[in-house]
């Protein structure tokens, strides 16, 4: 086994139903500043932004139909909630084949996320339910 | 109304019906290397440790009795999940102050928390069904 290790927390993904409305809470009731521009990723059916903070960011998630994974957890979750945490990892590749070698469930194959790399998520059931999304470290980052 | 807005994410705050478990699972599934050893704070109830990443903290937190808000989380969430988002603020008192003048809803006194800085929390409603943790920048410390 390898000395394979997490790295950077990147964000927390929090669900919601309105995406504008959460923006409007981060800004006026906490003060940032540094909030992006609110995109589609079609292919998930997902809007989403970041909320930019000195260290890390949160990432704010609001599905554009009713067929996506944050629809379902906005019915057990109406006003929204935190969702995932995300971690950043060297190579997406090596993190799939080592989280299997450590016997944990990897959600998919890894596919783009809203940072443009890839990413891949690990069953809640492998992190005392907590799902965990792994990304790989933007190239020039940080 | 003052320019105060938050600081870094201090940490993302995740219940566990089993502290020692949580920690091997960060320690052989994840890679994490710095691991705080786990602490009771006896006027919450709590047992409590921190994963140290590159830029923030996971705060594991396991009850120690059954009249704890983390049993009452764990009730509805069996396996665990993620509870609080913590940010740091430079000044509780100002913190307080302005998260009641922006109209929310500030959950009990500033008090002592884990890291040894007054803490308070900003009730789900107010930040679309996320718990909030507001901490009070450690002296010395970033």
């Amino acid at each position: 086994m390898s000395d394979f290790k997490i790295g950077r927390l990147n964000h927390v993904g929090v669900a919601v139903p309105d995406i504008e409305a959460a923006i409007e809470t981060y800004r006026t009731l906490y003060g940032a500043t540094d909030i992006t521009e609110p995109f589609d990723m079609p292919e998930r059916g997902l809007k989403v932004c970041f909320v930019k903070l000195p260290n890390s960011e949160i990432e704010l998630i609001e599905p554009l139909h009713d067929k996506t994974a944050i629809t379902k957890f906005l019915t057990k979750n109406a006003a929204g909630g935190q969702h995932h945490i995300c971690f950043e990892v060297p190579d997406i590749h090596e993190a799939v084949k080592e989280m299997e070698a450590r016997g944990a469930t990897v959600l998919g194959e890894p596919r783009i996320g809203a940072h443009g790399t890839l990413v891949i998520f690990i069953h809640p059931k492998n992190t005392h339910g907590c799902l965990i999304e792994l990304m790989e470290t933007p190239k020039g980052d940080h």
